[in-house]
Order: C-alpha cells, then structure tokens, then sequence
C-alpha cells in the first residue's frame, strides 16, 4: 500500500508521553494539565447525561453552547459573532483546523506557514494535496518580518496559518503585526487560518490580538478555540471554530461529513458553566504565575529561558550544556534525568535544530518543583 | 468563495430533526434512540471524570477500551484483532469513514458505493477528488447482482464500501454475497471500507456476515463500528475502525491530524462497561421485538413495509397513497400528520425515487403507538 502521508510517523506528542510513561519520568511534554478540572464542571456534565443529553448534537453544535460562545466572544472582544450561522462546536482545535483546510485547499493550493508550527498543519495540507510554504521564525523572538512573507506570495496563495500565542515558542502576535499582515492581504482572496486556542493564556498585561479585531481580518478568517485549553479538560476533546457566513458554510460542508456533530452531554455542561463569566477569566494570571514559579525555579540551572508572552509552553536553549541534536538531548533527559520535553526540531518539517527544548508548565507547582530539582543536575 | 462541495447542502437528518422539532412532530427521521441509556454508563462516566480521566486519552485510544474491544470481537466473531495495532478508537462511525478514505483515495482514485447508501460516503469521496461509482440497489429487497458490480471495476478502482446491515434499507450481505465479493477481489488490490455500525441489529436469527470473518476480505477490510449504536448513546461519539497493521497505519497517520484523540472519560467508561458481556449481547432481540411491535402497527395502515433483516430502520412504500415525489410527501407527513421520517431518495445522488420513507423505529412502545395512530390517517 502507497502511503498518502509518506513521511509521517506518529506525533512527537504521543511518542513523548508515551515514552515519559515507560521511564516513569515528569512528563512536561505533551501539553495538558497534571491537576483535576473544576468539580463543579464535572457535576455539569453529570447532569447533562442524567438529564438525557446523550443523543446527536444539533450538527453545528448545540445552540445553547453557540449562544453561550457568542457571548463569551462578545464580553472578551466586543465582536460579535452570529451563533446561527458563524460559529460551529468542532471536536477539538485540532478537528477545526483540518475541517478548515478540507474545506478550501485544492490540489496545489499554497499555504504559509510559520515554523516552528503545531505539528498538524503541514501534513494536513499535504494530505490535501496543497503545497507548504514556510517561513522559519529566529530564535530567541521568532519575530516576523512582513516583508519577507511577501515574498512568498504567489498566484496560488490561498491560505495563511497564524498562531497566536504560539505553540511550541510562546511568542505572540502584536499589534504591528496584524497591521502589516492587513496591507499584504487587502485586495487578495488569501484567507487565514488562525489558531488561537491559547487565546487566554497571554502575560504581563499584553492583549491578545485576535484576527477578528480586525475588520479586514475577520472577514477571510477561521478562528480555532480549544475549551480543553480554557477548562483544562483536554481529554474532553472539544472546541469551536468561527467564520464569516460564507465560510461557515463551506467549514460546515465538511464537518458534516467528517464527525457530523460533537459530544452532546459536554456541550450542555460547558455552556451552563460558561453562563458564569468568572469561569473563563482568571486564566492568564493562573498561568502567569505557574510561568513565573517556574521560570524562577530554572534560573538555578544551565537552560538559557527564551520569553514566553503566551502559552503554556516554555522553550529553553541547552547550547551551554551540550551539543547533541535536540531529539537525543530530550531523549537522554528522560533516561538520565527523569523529564520528559519536546525538541522544538520536531515542529520544523526539516526538523531545523536550535538546541532548543519545550516545556509544558500546565502542572501542579509540586511537578514544577520537582522537575526543576532534576533539571539543576543536567 | 468556490466551493469544493458544490452541490452539497445540510445533511438531511439534521434538516429532518430541526423540522420535526419545529413542528412538533414525533421524530422518527434521524437514527437515534429517544429512551434514556443505561444509568450504569452514566454512573461509570462520573466516576471516570471524578478519577481523572480529563486529559488527551492516548492518540490511537485508551489502552484499556482497546484491549475490551479485541475481546468483544474475538467474543462475538471469533476472530483476534491486535490492540496495538490494529484497533483505532474515534469520534464516531461518521469520523472513522471520512478518516479511513481521507487515509486512501487519492484524486481519480475510483470508490463503488452502493446506493441508497448512507450520505456521507459520496460527498467524502468528493472532496478527496475520488470517484464515486455507483450501483443502484432495486427495492423491496435491495440485493446485489455481483456480476453488475464487476463491470463498474476499472484499473483506478481502489475501494468498494459496503454496509450491512444497510442504512436505510435495512437490508444486509449474505454468506453468498461475500463469496461473490470474494471471488471480485482476489488478485486485485481493491480495498474494502466496511461500514458495520448496525453490526448486533439483526434479526430472525441470522448471522451478521462481517468481512472480518473473510481472511480474503479481513485483510483488505477497514471495519467501522460504532458506541452510539450499541450503547444508545449516540450523541457520545465514539467508535472504532478496525483494520490490518498496514491499513491501520495509514488510517492513524490521519487520524492523529484530524481529531488527534477522543474523548478520554467516556472511552474509561464505556471499556469498564464492556467488560461485561451482558451489556453487548442482547440488543438484536431488543430491536427485533421493537421491528415487530412497529410492522404490526403499521400492518393497518396504507403504507406498504419493505422487509427489514436489520439495523433500526425500517422502509415503506407509499404508493398506494400517494404519487408526491418522497421529499414532498415527508414534508407533508410532518405537517399535517405530525410524522417525520426520511424521504430515501436523499440517500441518491441523483435523488432517485421509488416513493418510499424510512422510520427510526429505536423509540420508546408508547412514541412508535403515538406516531402509528397518526400514520393510520395517512
Ligand atoms: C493534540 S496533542 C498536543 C497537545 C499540544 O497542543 C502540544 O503539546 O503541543
Ligand atoms: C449521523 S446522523 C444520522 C444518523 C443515522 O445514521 C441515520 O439517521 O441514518
């Protein structure tokens, strides 16, 4: 049998967590949370089911959950989306960013992406028979230069994938950003596909800049938002994706016939929770200060921190303590260390090494602490 | 916007759902159950949430639902599949379908169907730039003239989807069916997507004719089954595909960038619920006595019931009532009788018409009596 997706092994995410389970190591790799979600979402989803939520969802998502994202959106952004036609409940963020690309990328379409990215974009693009195109964004900063992202234009561009805040850097778009991106797509039909399900986790004060503040923006994009990341219920598998009408429709087109609709008692549960506005604030500084606890905990070892703005990820050069590639440095941290971590190459399709590695604070303090403790002696 | 599914507008179960909703009709259309599932279930998801279980299940399914699934197969059909490697858990039947062609069919590749078939395997095959071929079954009995289906075979024919029993004819493959398909295949390198999500529906006795009993069939087979189906529990969705090593690979390189993993609690519960095989057998005699109460209902009524040897559905002509095209007699039914159901000309491509409606007869005696009486009138 010929393989569509040649390359492609198994997620770094699944081989890492899988390895971390064997060697019986702190897994702060894959990035979900190591504590329990709020019991009181957890009495929601209990009643939902006893209630009787147990049969199909409405095939774009349960309208009280639409209503409720709506005005959750509102409250956050001042944007107002229609539930009825611009907001669809998708399985998860990653199910909303390949019925996204399923939906418009044809055979040899182009789409831009930034690296290091979220493993899923550029197989998905591929598989669809679309070509990537990549521009490598430099450590430490992984700043954008506009300018050059023009350069890769071409009359097939189709697609740009924004990230923001990013997975795996941390790193987040600005203000000066959107308003550049804005110039290169006015008067194109480049549409944008943008992955903001760490929307709520952004630091020191900074704003997030979601594509639908801007109206030029908002109008060609697809928004992807994660509820495991805001409910720290990763395992829920459940997300959402938001587009202009004309969009909607065609993302709706796909997902039909994809998942047909998402999990009906989760739904229920989570827009009753999501009623309350203090259950999707507070986030940031939740993980602020989970950053900053950690941060201060690895200042005492011989990993160089890189900024994090957003995320739950912290990246870290390890050039002052060795040379190996980044896939055998991590590898050796959980046999002789007992810390499990991606090597940022395994965001790269050449698999470009900085020598740098990820880590996911989504943890207990205890976890942290504990880690740290072993990462002083690397 | 062009769209990639031009003729494609809402599937026709939500579009059924949403009307009988709206007009209060009793909704026999969209296949689902309208009676409460097992509180056991329930209990057993809490419990799950309650011990943890909130975080990204492994990628190709929780070990333990994994290793309950193989000894329910090997159970039922004695016939081993390897957890590891050979069984994916996913989002639902609808996600393993799309998932496996996603995985296959690459632009001008060929796909025979056989219609009236389930909705969404012509529009999938669509979208991957596939061909759909199609063989038109002859009601009442929907059989198959294997000879007929050879000559749809091409060079570029690189899968035939069956599905028994069949949604919505309720008609399913014989032992002599699979050895004609058998004699088809040997040779080529035809691939076969089983859609076997009414696999414990079926009634007077016999046997459900799974390919995964074929060794010529099993090893070409991906076998898609469904919870929601066995479970009552449709709007959890959560299924399984079953598939060789080789096949199974390919399938979760896809997987892992569609829906990455699935929901983590319910597949906890649901392995702990299996493992008791008194909460999988039984359904057939369950949803024989529900196909006999409903036939005998209608038996005084001016429908004409096809025969129906498995899955929830069963078919009637309306002929002797009425010459309306099946779209508009079920929309008729639902407003002035208070009925929906399904016109099956919405299972053609070309909306092929024989003048026949399918109910959902997965309800409660008191919900099928209720929509009897009003059938009656018709
Ligand atoms: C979908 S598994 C990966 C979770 C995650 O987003 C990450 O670790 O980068
Ligand atoms: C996935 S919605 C349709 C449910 C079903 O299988 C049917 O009604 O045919």
């Amino acid at each position: 049998i010929q393989s569509k997706l040649p390359g492609v092994g198994t997620t770094i995410f699944s081989v890492m967590s899988k390895l971390a389970a064997e060697h019986n190591a702190i897994n702060l790799s894959q990035g979900f949370p190591d504590y329990a979600c709020d019991p009181e979402l957890v009495k929601l989803v209990n009643k939902a089911m006893k209630d009787g939520f147990n049969q199909y969802a409405p095939m774009p998502g349960s309208a009280f959950l639409k209503e409720t994202i709506a005005e959750k959106v509102e409250a956050l952004y001042k944007i107002k989306y229609n539930p009825d036609t611009e907001i669809t409940v998708t399985a998860g963020g990653t199910q909303a960013i390949f019925t996204a690309l399923a939906a418009i990328i044809n055979a040899g379409d182009e789409v831009i992406i930034f690296e290091p990215a979220y493993d899923s974009y550029a197989p998905t693009i591929k598989l669809l028979g679309g070509l990537v195109k990549t521009y490598e964004l430099a450590p430490p900063n992984y700043g954008i230069d506009w300018d050059m992202v023009k350069k890769l234009f071409t009359a097939k561009t189709r697609m740009i994938i924004l990230n923001t805040p990013q997975n795996p850097t941390g790193s987040i778009l600005s203000s000066d950003d959107m308003e550049s991106l804005i110039k290169l797509v006015t008067g194109t039909d480049i549409l944008i596909l943008s992955d903001e399900v760490y929307e709520h986790l952004i630091y020191d004060e900074q704003k997030h800049q979601s594509v639908m503040l801007y109206p030029e923006l908002k109008q060609r994009s697809f928004i992807v938002a994660s509820f495991g990341k805001l409910l720290h219920t990763t395992g829920w598998k459940l997300g959402y994706c938001l587009a202009p009408e004309k969009l909607t429709k065609e993302f709706r087109k796909v997902h039909q016939f994809n998942v047909f609709s998402v999990n009906s008692p989760m739904q229920q549960a989570i827009a009753e929770y999501l009623k309350q506005p203090k259950n999707y604030t507070g986030l940031a500084s939740f993980f602020q200060k989970k950053r900053d606890y950690f941060r201060g905990l690895l200042a005492e070892s011989r990993f160089t921190l890189l900024p994090c703005n957003g995320s739950y990820f912290q990246c870290a050069s390890y050039s002052d303590i060795s040379d190996e590639k980044d896939t055998d440095f991590s590898m050796r941290l959980i046999r002789e260390f007992g810390v499990a971590t991606i090597p940022v190459s395994a965001f790269y399709q050449k698999a470009t090494d900085h020598k740098i590695i990820r880590f996911c604070f989504a943890k207990e303090d205890a976890t942290l602490a504990k880690a740290a403790e072993k990462l002083k002696n690397v």
